[in-house]
């Protein structure tokens, strides 16, 4: 099997470029001074342009296609790889070199327009960008090819297999009883002091706490850490090193503690990797929409359980003492919390995924080209005003808050849903077993992260999201288990 | 002039790789968790190796061979970069591949025997690896050509222009008057208790205060930044990034100030190169004699003067309560005590240069072959005694407690002292400027970086070291003005 194995050589050099170019990334975020940006900037740009060369070049294709003849049924993860990279060249090949400069350039453009336009709050600055970034995106889809519409071929870049229709389907379904669930959840909220866990929480204390919960969890910081940024991420710069970051608000713990709780669910799943395979589709993160199931299993399923809060409250309150005067009941309930916003990343789990089947509509109009660019803020203060009962006050707490779509990011918010669904799914079936259960019941989670790694980490990218959901639960992605979980928190009492 | 700018071109892409493998090496050293450390290897052999191909590819040299005839007198600083690439590509060259192999193997090898030798104190065990080393030296040496001994050869990799014999003649006046300056501070410093500054200093206060005078030294925060290792250094990951390192004793603040001061003083030169010049000659340090000539000027020569703790003693005071009860005089006396040390790392400003000198004789002496390395720790206890008038009580304190030698860095021990009596000869000429002086005598330092910063940082690699020195101070390198420093400080009174 020797064009396999020289493929894998040329898939691991690959990924030691792309490992390198999330070492200057991570650097760039966390401890970067100000005036290397332009340098940083050329770095990346190289390594980026040498791993795209690789990946492109005739070397690539031609061992490619002298291997799979040479693949056998007995050998499931070569099949998977092949198949991946098979699909991965043939989608860079469909693109020129120039359309690839010129996304490059108009989104570079894009981005500093959307900053400006954000500031002033000024749609019209932004829209011209918008129109351009568009273009390109229905180019691209269109140079992909796509059965029924457009935005199927973005989707496929972050979620293998998936289709608009199907996931459309599952919104539609979701879409009344999420907004039920929602305004019922911000009722009850109506009595809980926004500033009842409000107090003195020095930041050495904060990680202290956040390190210890990320190591009960299982999160290995001998092969990771967790840094301060504007914006929490995590991101993977090898096989033994995953980072996380998070940001501290010295008078509400819960900011950075849930930031690591999401990101930790991240690096776990980074973590349960099959390092021997790192750089090849089998060590890799399957799609967006499993990645986020992780991430939001542990920030809500677990994270703001009262299983969890009975282990680790009595700790929290040790490190900050203003706790001590608060019940756990009330604890919970302020956890629980929840209120329309209008910015979607200061929302809550009640509300979240009402921001993102927002935007899934509007992209998916945009790209049909049955919405025009300039009737973006009408026709997303008219959604707003649909799924929340409020009118955003500007374009900036509306249609102009998120940096996606100056980055080309078009048919990416969908799978911040699909995460939730996923995470419900994976978390329902995991506690149905017994010993699963009572490990989360005495906030004690290796048996939950054991069956996690089995089903989900050490697959990689063997099968594609529906499938993997249904070898981990019996069937594809569905929305009645997260349902049955947000009526479960906020329906009848707000933390049953 | 096509191939000139294409040659310009080809060095900073060389440069970009190589300020890449600067921010992994930057990452290891300082946030890194462990189980990174294989992966982070092979990213970094890989930019090495893509870097060094680039360098010494057909493509580098047929660009210089049609941009050196094309070069005019007219313009000194192409001149000086066609000269600096061919001196580097001949030297590179001349070593054939398998050799930088065999050495990067040998080395390897080397290191690891070198740490568990140390850690038994046991010769024996490092002894053929050092033989292995030497070998390879010598054969580097005589591929590159030498016109007295091999040490040259070696030497020139670290020092261009140098010859072994012109350091050898400033030694060799050095060394009985370093002899007697180091006694008679030894003596005097009798009287001192060690322990007159312990006490309890924040290491968070101990940051503060080392960014104020780094900051007031002129150091660009926006260009660079302060971490944690455990070895002090300084790193140049771009025209804009320049990082230092320090590490912290809680119980002493000096330790991290003048790690700080030191490191500063050649972030300093770092950040005073030509930026546009970034991965020209021309934008680069000279060589490692003057760069530790302008860290040692900082540390020493401004650090531990009276008129600088004149300014910060009291604010150090302001940080650590316990300064207060210490005399100005009796400070000044505590940073220069000086005593007897087998370990050169932390030797003091009045023994350091004997540890120097003793290295670079009997390296000297292995590469002409006139020491077998069997004979290596008694020749030096031997040697010790005669400097020092002490013998080390084992190997671990003796021939074995420095690094170099196991990574094949025969040739380099020399320009520690060559900076120091750079570093004394370019104070004493700024100085005798009395706009400089007088800021000197105030703790204000901008008329002396401005100085340095056109008498040396700006000018790259444009001039050797001595042409260098010569252009600055109208003198090559030369022992009095050292002498002179050394035998104020430590002659009649303490701080004179």
């Amino acid at each position: 099997m020797n064009s396999y194995e020289d493929l894998c050589s040329l898939a691991r050099e690959i990924s030691l470029i792309h490992s390198t170019a999330s070492v200057l990334g991570w650097d760039q975020e966390t401890y970067m001074p100000p005036k290397s940006l332009d340098h940083r900037a050329r770095q990346v740009a190289y390594l980026s342009a040498k791993a795209h060369a690789l990946a492109t070049s005739a070397d690539f294709r031609s061992l490619l296609e002298k291997a799979e003849p040479e693949a056998t049924a007995t050998e499931p993860t070569q099949a998977a790889n092949l198949r991946e990279w098979r699909y991965e060249l043939e989608r860079a090949a469909r693109i020129p070199t120039a359309l690839v400069a010129e996304e490059s350039e108009v989104t570079s453009h894009a981005k500093h327009a959307w900053v400006e336009s954000r500031k002033r709050s000024d749609f019209t600055l932004f829209a011209p960008h918008l129109t351009r970034v568009l273009e390109i995106a229905r180019r691209k889809a269109a140079l992909w090819g796509f059965k029924d519409e457009p935005y199927d071929a973005l989707l496929l870049g972050y979620e293998r297999g998936a289709t608009t229709s199907a996931v459309a389907s599952l919104f539609a379904e979701l879409k009344p009883q999420l907004a039920t669930i929602a305004r019922k959840a911000v009722e009850q909220s109506a009595g809980i002091p926004k500033d009842l866990l409000h107090g003195d929480y020095p930041v050495e204390k904060q990680q202290q706490l956040n390190r210890e919960i990320a190591e009960s969890l299982g999160f290995d910081f001998e092969a990771g850490r967790i840094d301060t940024t504007a914006h929490p991420f995590c991101t993977t710069l090898g096989p033994g090193d995953v980072r996380l970051t998070t940001r501290y608000d010295s008078e509400d713990f819960t900011s950075s503690l849930f930031g690591v709780l999401h990101e930790a669910g991240h690096g776990l799943y980074e973590q349960g990797l099959p390092p021997a395979d790192f750089g090849l589709p089998s060590g890799t993160a399957v799609s967006l929409g499993i990645h986020e199931s992780q991430s939001r299993l542990w920030e809500n399923h677990v994270g703001r359980s009262e299983s969890f809060w009975q282990k680790w409250l009595p700790r929290a309150a040790e490190l900050f003492p203003n706790l001590q005067k608060i019940a756990p009941s009330d604890f919970l309930k302020s956890i629980h919390r929840s209120e329309f916003s209008f910015i979607r990343v200061e929302s809550d789990e009640a509300t979240y995924d009402l921001h993102i089947l927002l935007r899934f509509e509007l992209e998916r109009r945009l790209l049909n080209g049955s919405l025009e660019v300039a009737e973006v803020p009408k026709a997303w203060n008219e959604a707003f005003e649909g799924l929340f009962g409020l009118t955003p006050p500007d374009d900036a707490h509306g249609c102009l808050q998120d940096i996606h779509w100056s980055m080309g990011g078009l048919g990416y918010f969908a799978t911040y849903t699909l995460g939730n669904l996923n995470a419900a799914q994976l978390f329902q079936e995991a506690v149905s077993r017994p010993e699963i259960a009572s490990g989360v019941d005495r906030a004690e989670y290796q048996p939950l992260l054991k069956w996690l790694r089995q089903r989900i980490h050490a697959k990689g990218s063997e099968q594609h999201p529906a499938d993997l959901m249904r070898s981990a639960t019996g069937r594809p992605t569905e929305s009645a288990p997260y349902l049955r979980h947000l009526r479960g928190r906020f329906g009848e009492t707000l933390h049953a």
